[in-house]
């Protein structure tokens, strides 16, 4: 192991419980370029003040996650028009002091939609409501899709989010079909409901795209369906490992390739 | 290089002008001893938001350097003995929020002049009298030294530390003679007065033990002469990397060996 120095740049990320996914692909990257730079993650319980040493200590980079995503608002200096589409930030940018706030979710999500080629056209399915529902929820009306159903069992969180950006609202997909199908419930995810398949076979048959914001497994039930059916899929471990990347190149300035984004996020769910 | 992880604990310094040797140091022993810690020095213009951060993130231990090291006293929740002894702090121990000052300069100066034997019945004329000059003056009467004299031109400090810890006070050392010759100022320092001779060679000719603390080079004209003179001698080398050590212990639960010590204090200064 080749002995620290003092010049390194540090960036973090801040979560109630960190994992080791940031830590991973961040390191493994730095490694692979040959940047002096070290990646750490870190939680408190006291956020103003944790912000305020990202700024006092000079660190590059901080990745937010739940549940400092909405309050981390108030400690920071600039919104970028990706935290503001969504009032929600997961990564903050130091620049001598000066705090620019991100969301790469939304980024990774808007990036990825098109990488794809999904025509802005599609008709779209969206399951969930939460914070990252929000962020493709955005990322889709930003990307040009005017024709978005937001499934949701919860009522209040639904059509709260369907009436943001102009979406229609319905309980369960029903009978609804769609060109574009996006779960971004807990659907399939491992010690949740890894079994269930959050949109059933007929749907899937009709669809054109099939996207599972599930990044644990990536290859959850609706993912083998729609690969199954012969349908192009976009899995959670892309958007997981774009949203990264997304805060890869702002914090030191390198963007990288695909195939460096896809070895990172492989090594960094290994 | 191994991948860093999540659960590393951080240590750091902060100073206006960080210098390599603290993050080579404990890297290096970190990497001996197994250790999942890394180390980093910073730099801040606002201590009290960085203080604050090393609280809020859990930064296990904080070095302090110059120009922080009285101002960090109203930013600690406790102050060792080896802190109040002297009213400067250069290390923070974060145990859970509550941040404990040291000053493991006092500690490491106390320690080696026991380790090297030094009788407390001993006359000292200690030359210089500013910070560094303060720990060794408090070290010296908290060991026992009463036949202590500050040599320093400055009358307003001289005095002032001589009066703290009940020394005489001369401008130069003149025609004073004392058993342990201690050199506190630049003199012999690469880069200040490195071709000057702290004490002259009648002086050190009387000496028992000469002690300097400039610790680049650590073979100061005052150390080779007194080498030269067959006295044993402390070298600036040998307060560093004890001070180092000092910090070392606390902030992992693991004391290095002096084996360790010195091999860590050579690998810092290389």
């Amino acid at each position: 192991m080749p002995i620290l120095n003092k010049d390194m740049t540090l960036c973090i990320s801040l979560a109630a419980r960190p994992s080791n996914i940031g830590t991973r692909f961040h390191n493994y990257l730095y490694d692979e370029l040959g940047l002096d730079f070290i990646y750490k993650a870190f939680t408190t319980t006291d956020l103003p003040a944790a912000v305020g040493g990202v700024r006092a200590l000079g660190i590059r980079g901080c990745s937010v996650s739940m549940p400092f995503k909405e309050d981390v608002i108030a400690l920071v200096d600039r919104m970028d028009p990706s935290a503001t589409a969504i009032d929600s930030v997961n990564t903050i940018v130091n620049d001598d002091g000066v705090l620019t706030a991100y969301n790469t979710d939304y980024l990774a999500v808007a990036h990825l939609l098109k990488e794809h080629q999904v025509p802005a056209g599609s008709s779209v399915m969206l399951r969930g409501s939460g914070g990252m529902a929000k962020a493709v929820a955005a990322a889709l009306k930003d990307s040009g899709f005017s024709e978005v159903t937001i499934v949701a069992r919860n009522e209040v969180t639904g059509t709260k989010l369907a009436g943001l950006y102009g979406s229609q609202w319905r309980p369960e997909p029903g009978e609804a079909r769609a060109d574009l199908l996006i779960n971004v419930t807990p659907l399939g995810m491992a010690g949740a409901d890894e079994d269930a398949l959050s949109f059933d076979a007929e749907t899937i048959a009709e669809a054109r795209t099939v996207f599972d914001v599930v990044a644990f497994p990536s290859e959850t039930p609706l993912i083998k369906a729609a690969r199954a059916a012969g349908k192009p899929v976009i899995t959670g471990a892309e958007v997981i490992a774009l949203q990264a990347a997304e805060q890869f190149a702002p914090y030191t300035g390198v963007r990288p390739t695909p195939e460096q984004v896809r070895a990172a996020g492989e090594f960094s769910r290994a």
